[in-house]
């Protein structure tokens, strides 16, 4: 039994009021599998690299018991390369640079140790090559969560929607949430996009916290009031990471469970953005994870009486 | 023992884009006392209108148990109106018409009966007024509320500054609360505005809830996801008037008593935008308010086992 995360492994150049940084590792699954790996130890990352990565880079991952047999590490290639500017409010960036490199034709290789996933994370990537994950998978696991962005409803809707079939957890922002589904209200637009295939739709809204939709019911999860935030970048992905980690330790599926998962996915998320790209979530201890999780339930805590 | 509530008592004309109204009361001080009432049976209403107001509408406030001994009707003169359009997000408005008529030279006379307030709702008006009200009071109330908006920031900052110096609890949205303390982050922003009178600050969020914030104590309100929004105007002031009548009813004030007051005021305020104007609020009956505030313990209840 293991959680398999796939998604980017790249280097980032990032600039915020706060300041600026070199080439630091970064990618969606860099960020979600250390995440997950806090509340679970068969953690299994599917990703390319190029040969420009450091070995200290990929013992990261190693030291967190994160299994590496499906970084693929192309020899004489470069790594995906993303650089982007944050704006004062920290709320919309500007991309400078993106070179796919690798990602190009990226072919998810799953090796035959992985194929006892029962949780899968697909972190934000072409639909395409999530698909073709999903497929080469011979069980279907237990749980798979998507994880996308506006960018793939810009340019391979299509696949989009073929791949979000087969999931059962979206992830999503709320602009996202109201592109896919044509509506504003996000109530009708979980509604709507219920009908896509997910049987579970997380509304992510940043500062504002998050929304779970299942059926009829509706979890609104707080976010933690920051007096600073100082890089979002990989905030979603630590989200997703720590949210299905956390299902995997526990390893029971229901509404109430999610519930606690988003929390522990917001807390990871909490962590990410008080300092650039994995500084801050690479060397977590559980007691600060806890002490954490204890002001998200002070925060959105009250008991009336009836 | 009371609780008294000054603010506009208006006409308003509304447009959104699922319908159009003809002139219909409104007015922050209409809002806050009917959502009051619910909770508190001696709730009174500083105010002025013209004669152009029906005795039907004076009859609402009657039938709520609401005290109008504060309502001036002037002879000869129009009251208070204003007209706006909602955009298609309806998170914002055009202004159409704003008659000041009779508010203009408003004078708020505090019946001798009144001179029992316990609790101060300062709705939406004149800082200059707000203050006024608090100065022709012999004794100072229990507790003091005011509502205020970015309008007031921008022409009258001073006599702003000078009243919210005198009140215990500010409500304002997370842009105003921007805009009042110049800092982005809305826990600078709270830290910033606690040092200028209030000890409680309320932070509304609209769709995204409410903050409560209290030296270092911050507490999140979840707003009800509704599928649709008919008419926000005065969700702000039913909010306010929810909040201040639960607590007049408790008849403590603390943190964990503020926490509920923000659920009930919320709760009343997810009433007041299915209907235009006070259509939706001003029938409501106990069960229905306690059957949405379930609702809200239902949405933001999690339970994380240590």
């Amino acid at each position: 039994m293991s959680l398999v995360v796939i998604g980017t492994v790249a280097f980032d150049a990032i600039e915020t009021p706060f300041g600026k940084t070199d080439k630091i590792v970064g990618g969606a699954a860099t960020y979600a599998s250390i995440a997950a790996s806090y509340f679970y130890n068969k953690t299994k990352i599917v990703a390319v690299i190029g040969d420009d990565f450091h070995q200290e880079d990929i013992e990261t991952f190693k030291s967190k018991n994160i299994d590496v047999e499906g970084l693929q590490i192309k020899k004489g290639e470069k790594s995906f390369f993303w650089s982007g500017k944050y704006h004062n409010d920290m709320n919309s960036r500007d991309t400078l640079v993106t070179e796919l490199n690798v990602l190009a034709d990226f072919d998810p290789i799953i090796p035959e140790t992985y194929q006892d996933c029962e949780y899968l994370m697909l972190g934000n990537l072409t639909p395409q090559v999530q698909k073709t994950v999903i497929e080469r998978l011979k069980k279907r696991p237990k749980l798979i969560v998507l994880d996308t962005m506006n960018f793939w409803m810009d340019i391979a809707l299509t696949d989009l929607l073929e791949t979000i079939k087969l999931v059962d957890v979206l992830t999503i922002n709320d602009s996202e949430a109201r592109q896919l589904s044509g509506e504003y209200s996000l109530v009708k637009a979980a509604q709507k996009i219920l009908t896509m295939g997910p049987k579970y739709l997380i509304i992510k809204k940043g500062e504002h916290g998050a929304l779970l939709f299942h059926g009829n019911q509706i979890f609104s999860a707080p976010a933690l009031p920051l007096a600073d935030v100082f890089d979002p970048t990989g905030a979603g992905d630590t989200f997703a990471g720590g949210f299905i980690g956390y299902l995997a330790q526990v390893g029971t599926i229901n509404f109430n469970n999610m519930k606690n998962a988003i929390i522990f996915g917001s807390a990871l998320a909490s962590f990410c953005v008080e300092k650039f790209g994995i500084e801050r979530i690479k060397n977590l201890t559980q007691e600060e994870i806890s002490n954490r999780v204890q002001q998200f339930v002070n925060l959105s805590h009250f008991e009336i009486k009836g």
